[in-house]
């Protein structure tokens, strides 16, 4: 099913290592919300194949890849196996999860528009679908720790714009033919950078207008 | 695949007025949770295309229509809009964000029940998947809000029956094969009313036995 | 679709217990968090169709045998019916759930191995859809129920290891062509009584590393 834009295997080890970074951010999280083992592993699976396995079965690739793939449901077990038994070595956690984070969208909203593409969505679906690719693990990660997701909140550095923007950067490239695994890596590498600058300058969205002034009355 | 049960182009009318009339009141929740401007988009595409793309997973209508079509998509980003840029006009939120989504209510039970049927869903599990499309957008609204489902909530008035109550009328058209745009739109009116009625004079379903006597001891 | 590893009127007949006792047990929790009769109704279906539904999306069983067996989707306006008239009888509610919930656990970790399986999964990835069809449903529920899930809480027992070992053991009968309805049975029963041992004995999953000194500093 994979089309000629793109060679299976980059795509394929991408994806692994979008995996690999977003189940990091998982287990993380999980340890500061001081889960045990399986809640460690759980959070690094759902983080990692979440956004992926809604992508799948929005396009119809069922199974997924998610239950088909080894390389797949295997990272997350070793990265959450990492996560467990070296996070004190880790030396600032919350510091980790977003930087992990933050390769992991690049690399997401990368594959998640290239593959939505060429199981036949348009193009304008198959960022928005990139998107969802990217952000969807984080945000069932955030409800499953029982906190607003992130990717919502007012007081948090800007995280669609960096995933619309990598999604954006594919569709054109697919447009103009020019999508190849150095010009995906770029892609993914302007939504990592977008999102570390974001995070380096605390890059804000605008809440709506009335909210401008007098914002404090009620707290997200 | 749309049957001749029902004009594909009102079908698709009364779905993009449900989207619209839901992303209204999923925006309007994310501007009284504090979200920001992707916040909003995201709550409002969420609300207004969660309960169509379960549907659409359920009975196999994939990729879903909310990534094919245009209108769905798209409709949600300009509801956005109009509450990033208008809302202070909205005199008062609460009750704008309650009869949009009453209004919604009743369009997806109808729509929902009858593409559930065009893809052979027999009537009975119709009637609950047409329930599921006009609650899921909702409930997947006040789980990503962080609040306890208004559906599920005691002293909340009743969000159940009046869609169930829409759904069974419709399947009852289908049966007796009285399903036309017209008696379509009176179910979804039905549904509407029937919804604002509860709101307005404060109908709520009972709790379970004990609790009728002495309720106090636990909030919800 | 039902192959020739097991009986389709035993397999359905344990699915339709497990749904029924996941059914008390959402319906109980709907109690415990004061909702309102239809609250129960929707927390009862959800609890006991979710993994299920989960795993049908995933290995591509659409319509999932959620909304196409009667025996299904009643069942649990069965259990919510019983729950919502008699659970003042009912001494201990906590204890009930959690037993109930073991029960189910057991049941599903069964069914979900052998469907995902018949529907062509690899043996690994059917134990993990196996434990995602048995802890799925009550994920679900503690989600509505705005509750961390049990299955992530270090200070609950252990609930993944049962589902695991009794998905594990279905996986082996199934290598060693030695499922059967006793069989089976057999495996649900392991991991019944392994998560009620758990229960019992207050058996626990490890934290990560650093968490086991000094570990009070942060509530789950």
């Amino acid at each position: 099913m994979s089309s000629d834009l793109f060679s299976p295997s980059v795509l394929h080890a991408l994806d692994v290592a979008g995996i690999f970074v977003f189940a990091i951010s998982g287990a993380l999280l999980a340890v500061r919300k001081n889960f045990d083992v399986f809640g460690i592993i759980v959070l690094a699976e759902v983080t990692a194949l979440g956004g992926g396995l809604f992508r799948d079965l929005v396009i119809g690739a069922v199974p997924p890849a998610a239950f088909t793939d080894a390389g797949y449901y295997l990272t997350p077990l070793v990265a959450a196996g990492l996560v467990f038994f070296l996070h004190p070595h880790v030396e600032r956690i919350n510091k980790a999860v977003t930087v992990f984070d933050a390769a992991g969208l690049g690399l997401f909203c990368v594959t998640g528009t290239t593959k939505a593409h060429e199981y036949g969505l348009a193009l304008a679906p198959a960022v928005a679908l990139g998107v969802a690719t990217a952000a969807g693990g984080g945000v069932l990660r955030d409800l499953l720790a029982q906190e607003v997701p992130s990717l919502l909140r007012w007081d948090r550095e800007i995280y669609a714009v960096p995933a619309t923007v990598g999604s954006a950067v594919v569709a054109l490239l697919i447009r103009f033919d020019a999508l190849t695994g150095a010009t995906s890596a770029g892609a993914a590498i302007a939504a990592f950078v977008l999102r570390l600058l974001a995070l380096r300058y605390n890059w804000r969205a605008p809440r709506a207008w009335n909210r401008r002034s007098g914002a404090t009355e009620e707290p997200a």
